[in-house]
């Protein structure tokens, strides 16, 4: 079996780093604030297993009952529960490629089938993944490339499906459109968000599901028993308090996002349309192996994998404007060198 | 599927809490010093997700390779990933019973068979456990109900078995023995550890497995990519450079489950040995389930299970030698009012 390879995480600092999807900013000071407090506290129990700090916020915030959230160790560990609980040995699990490249590793792990779709150039939904008999179907929304679909398509995929569906909405805060409205009104539809992007707590590791109750329910059985420490309780429940300063924050991201888009664009790139804190791209002479390494020798990291089909292309995440800034006058050079 | 239920985690406070076997002290002030410093830090960047700074000390401390460790969120993600590995539809896990109530749930996880073999009243590893078919055992040392084996006699396990042997060795660090030595020494052996009991991080969700390199090569593909948070690392790392102070705690707990013990014993309690930070004891009149509920109307909770051959028993995790105080003096009334 292949792991999943996360992105490089350089020992030495001074790397402008725009290769994981980090947000570039702070997480609210009122996170850092009640770190300090409970870091006092006692670390010598036990965390409370269900998160409900947070499920209780999350309920408030999206009206919506506590039991409609399971709390996770990131995105990651909500996926190898869902994984585990819906699906056993040569059963099949459906998405469309290319996404979040965990998703075979997760596949492989539970012995089961995959069934991979290739998206159209527009990607929107396959047509295909419509209907599919898979016992769980995952649709990154908005993609891992960019793009995003709208929500009244992911009503119809859930409504045509008769296994699981979750909607994988790591990025949505970015994005003009999200599906948690549908929340509890299909009775296959979860949807799953993390606190690393848009939240700036990467570092703490949580994310969550929400879901109708009784798939929850289910799933709350088969997640590890305290899988969220006491202080990744408290600083996802201190985020949610302070959600103004994540929207302030995304707002900014998005803003950046466009003017880097259109330097991109004007440099040769073919930038994929983002909803997200990314853009993916085509790369122009000297192409995307070179402009890579050239970034990388200017101690700029961003995303590259030398594989079929994705060697074209690289994969970039929006920094800060003075982040983004010097990674422009960067690729300027590195683009208009090759295109003398 | 049943869930694995935890220990009782009252909302309210002002209870001895003797339920869960947390540590009743408080982790060094090197751990919260640590925790301060990185609460200020980069907790909108992906922590490093081989957790290296708390491998890097177990090797120093163990006089092994950093590769034969691996790190995992709390003991539990531990045995998720190792379960995971080794186990698919229809295979055998096998371990001695009663032990770790979680195995047989994460069995059914995974859709295996159980061989689930009785202790004797001694506690010794049951013979059927040698030689045993299953391609993963399990054996909890000290077990769940406080006796240990020697490292002789888990050494003559792991040479017996073809599968994997894992020694939950959670409890350890109040033991006489432990079987660290052998890590490396054979290729089937793997130690698991916890910095939640000895450490007094149980808030903070960190364990570990060290066992042969090529083993925890296979084991490091299935965790989560970021598995723990990045101040989850920094306490852990802090922990172990302060190993003297756990040592000292460790001392501490030991001398005073000896005197609850000799306290237990006079009531009319009878007591297992144990080697751990608890007791487990068959419970002289009213009986376990009312001597758990009036020490529950006193605010002190200890552990007891409503279920066929576990309801003439009570687990009593040790305390502070104050909490030990009030505690026996509150048994002493409950027991003394019965004998009467």
């Amino acid at each position: 079996m292949a792991a999943y390879v996360p992105g490089e995480q350089p020992a030495g600092g001074g790397y402008i780093k725009l290769n994981a999807n980090e947000n570039p900013y702070p997480p609210s000071p009122e996170v850092v604030r009640a770190l300090l407090a409970e870091a006092w506290g006692s670390l010598n129990m036990y965390p409370d297993p269900m998160s409900n700090a947070v499920r209780d916020r999350l309920a408030k915030r999206f009206a919506l009952s506590r039991e409609s959230f399971v709390i996770g160790n990131g995105g990651d560990d909500i996926l190898t529960i869902v994984t585990r609980c819906t699906l056993s040995t040569a059963d099949t699990i459906a998405y469309p490629v290319p996404s979040y490249v965990l998703y075979p590793t997760l596949a492989d792990l539970q012995d089961c089938r995959r069934l991979e779709i290739p998206y159209a150039p527009d990607f929107s939904i396959p047509k295909a993944l419509f209907g599919n008999p898979a016992q769980l179907t995952i649709l990154t929304n908005p993609n891992s490339t960019g793009p995003a679909v709208s929500t009244t398509e992911v009503k119809r995929l859930a409504e045509s499906l008769k296994g699981v569906l979750i909607v994988d909405e790591a990025y949505v805060d970015f994005a003009d459109e999200n599906a948690m409205e549908l929340t509890g009104k299909l009775p296959n539809l979860c949807i799953l968000r993390s606190f690393s992007k848009s939240f700036s707590l990467a570092g703490m590791r949580v994310g969550y599901l929400a879901g109708p109750e009784a798939l929850i329910t289910e799933f709350m059985k088969a997640k590890d028993s305290y899988n969220v420490s006491r202080l990744s309780i408290v600083a996802a429940a201190a985020a949610l308090d302070d959600y103004d300063y994540m929207l302030a924050n995304a707002a900014r991201i998005k803003a950046t996002r466009e003017n880097l888009r259109s330097a991109m664009t004007e440099m040769g790139f073919k930038v994929l349309p983002s909803q997200t804190n990314f853009l993916w791209a085509t790369a122009p002479a000297p192409g995307a192996k070179a402009i890579y390494q050239a970034l990388k020798e200017r101690r700029i990291l961003i995303r590259f994998w030398d594989r079929e089909k994705l060697r074209d292309s690289v994969r970039i995440t929006v920094g800060t404007a003075e982040q983004t800034n010097t990674l422009t006058d960067a690729l300027r050079e590195i683009t208009g060198a090759a295109n003398v």
